[in-house]
C-alpha cells in the first residue's frame, strides 16, 4: 500500500517512504528482519492535539466538576476550588506537585475496567473547548494512514507517551488500531483484589514517568529491544529519539512540528504543553526528519 | 496442527485441544477473537526444571563465584563467603532480604546489553549439577509443543514469571520463540545515560516482585487485557490463574504437578522452589486441569 494522500509530496514524505522501502525489501543492504521492525509514537502533540492543555488534564478537570457533588469540601480545598471556581490556570500554575490531589481523585481508587468505562463514557460526551470536536476526532489523519503503512509493511506501531497508560489503553485500539499490550505510559501502582470477582485497583504511587528518560526506560521495560523508528514532536521525546537512532544499522526518527495556526495549532518554544526547542536545533545534526505540518500535511483532522 | 505425541493420550491432552478447538472454530457459542487469544505461562517449574534451586540462583552463584577475584573482601563478608565456601544453603537461609547483596552484585551496575551477554555466555558453558545438562536443554518438550500449537492456532503466548525479565529475555527468544516485548517477569529499575553512546543500566531498586499477586498486576500492567489461558505450577501462580479464570467467556487454566522423579524431579508441598500446597487442593472446584507429569507427557526434555 502507498502511504496515502493525508501527506503531500515533499522531504518528509520522502523520507519516511524511502526508509521504509529500503528496510523492508529483500537483498537490500538495509533489509531489516520483521521482528525487529518497532516504530514508536508520542502520542500529544504526535498523534492527537495537545492544545489549549493536555486532553488528560482537561479529562481530570471534567471529572472534578463531575465528582464535586460528592466532595463538597472542595468548594474551599485548593486545588480543587481553583478548578470548580472556572481558573484551573491557578491549579496549574503550582505545578506537578500541588496537581497530584486532582490526579489521585480522579485516576486512583477504581478498578482498572471501572477507570476505563469513565474515560470512554467521557470520549463520548466532551468536546474540545475551542474546536468543539470530539477529543478523539482530533487525532491526525496523517498519522494514522502512517501507522496503516507501516504496519502493512510489517512495522510494529508502540505508543510511548507522557500520558497515562490506562487512559490510553481505554481507547486508542478502536482509533488508532493500537491493542493495550503495546501501550507504554506513566503510571500509578496497580494492586490486586483477589476473591469471588478479582479486581485491580488503580492506586495513586507513582511508578513511571514516561518522558525524557523515562521514555528509553519504558521502552527498555515494555519492548525490550531497541525501536528502528521513533516520531515525536516535543523536547519530552529527545531522549526516545536519540534512543532509537544511536543503535547500530539504519534507523529513523522525525520530529513533528506544529506550524499551522489554521487548521490545528502553532507553537513550539515555551508552550505549556508540547514544549519544542533542544530537539528542533539539533534534529539537522542527527539527521532526524522535521514534519512541517502546514507543509507536509494534505489534512490534519479525520474528516469523517 | 496436532498437539504431538510428547503429551500422551489422557485427560490433560484432551482438555487443552478441546478448549483450543471450541475457542478457535468459527461459529463456535465459546469463540475468542484472534485479539483475545493471550495464554500465559510461568516459567520456573512450568517451562523449564526449578530443583535444585531456582536455575536463576544457581546463575547468581556462578557469577558470585566467577566475580570473587574483583572482591577479595567477599572472602570474609556474608553472604559472599557462604558461597565461596560451598554453603549456599547458608545464604539462603536467611531469607529474600540476606540474599539482596548477592543480587545486587551479580544482577545491577551494568548495562542492560552487558547483563544479556553476561546471561549468554552462563548458558553456553554452565551445566546442571546433577542432570548435567544445559540449563537451556531443561525446558520441557511438551510445553513447547504446546505453545507452538497454541500460536499456530492464533493464540499469543507470554511468559508471566517470578524470575527476573532481563534474564529471561537474554534467552527466551531462540528457546521458546517468545519475543522479548512479550516477556514479564520480576525487576528493579532502569536508568537511562544519555551521551554519545547512550546506555541503559540495570539498578538495584525493587519495582515489580512479579509472584503471587504480582502475577495479575504484571499481566495488567505489561498485557492490559485478562489471558484466557494459563499455565502455572506452584502456589505462587494461584493468582495468575485466579485472574484468568475468573473472567467472563471460556477460560482455561492447569497445574502442572512435577510427579516423575525418575525423568524429572518430584515435588510439592513444602519444597523450597515451586512449592504446590493450595492451588492443587483447589484445583477441581475451580476445574484447573492437573498435568500428572508422570502420566501425561510422553517426553520430558527435548531429545536434541
Amino acid at each position: 500500500m502507498a502511504l496515502g494522500d493525508t501527506w503531500r509530496e515533499g522531504p518528509a514524505k520522502q523520507a519516511i517512504v524511502a526508509f521504509v522501502e529500503r528496510t523492508t525489501t529483500p537483498g537490500s543492504p538495509d533489509f531489516i528482519a520483521p521482528a525487529d521492525r518497532i516504530a514508536v509514537f508520542d502520542n500529544d502533540g504526535t498523534l492527537w492535539s495537545e492544545q489549549p492543555l493536555y486532553f488528560q488534564f482537561l479529562f481530570a478537570l471534567d471529572r472534578v466538576r463531575a465528582l464535586a457533588p460528592q466532595h463538597p469540601e472542595w468548594t474551599h480545598t485548593e486545588p480543587f476550588r481553583f478548578v470548580l471556581e472556572g481558573h484551573p490556570e491557578k491549579a496549574l500554575a503550582g505545578g506537578a506537585d500541588s496537581l497530584l490531589p486532582i490526579v489521585e481523585a480522579t485516576h486512583a481508587g477504581m478498578t482498572t475496567e471501572q477507570f476505563a468505562q469513565i474515560v470512554r463514557d467521557w470520549m463520548a460526551t466532551a468536546r474540545h473547548p475551542t474546536k468543539h470536536r470530539r477529543y478523539d476526532s482530533m487525532v491526525f489523519a496523517p498519522m494514522l494512514a502512517l501507522m496503516q503503512y507501516l504496519r502493512a509493511n510489517g512495522y510494529g506501531t508502540w505508543i510511548v507517551s507522557g500520558g497515562g497508560q490506562e487512559f490510553l489503553r481505554a481507547w486508542v485500539e478502536g482509533i488508532y488500531g493500537i491493542p493495550p499490550q503495546q501501550v507504554i505510559g506513566s503510571y500509578a501502582g496497580l494492586k490486586y483484589a483477589p476473591g469471588d470477582t478479582p479486581t485491580i485497583l488503580k492506586t495513586s504511587q507513582p511508578e513511571l514517568v514516561d518522558d525524557h528518560a523515562g521514555k528509553p526506560v519504558g521502552i527498555q521495560r515494555f519492548l525490550g529491544r531497541r525501536p528502528v523508528m521513533a516520531f515525536g514532536n516535543s523536547d519530552g521525546d529527545f531522549e526516545m529519539l536519540e534512543w532509537t537512532t544511536s543503535g547500530r544499522g539504519p534507523r529513523f526518527a522525525a520530529i513533528l512540528h506544529h506550524t499551522d495556526a489554521e487548521r490545528e495549532f502553532a507553537y513550539d518554544k515555551g508552550a505549556p504543553a508540547g514544549a519544542l526547542e533542544r530537539a528542533l536545533a539539533e534534529a539537522p545534526a542527527r539527521k532526524w526528519v522535521v514534519i512541517d505540518m502546514a507543509r507536509d500535511w494534505g489534512t490534519v483532522y479525520p474528516s469523517h
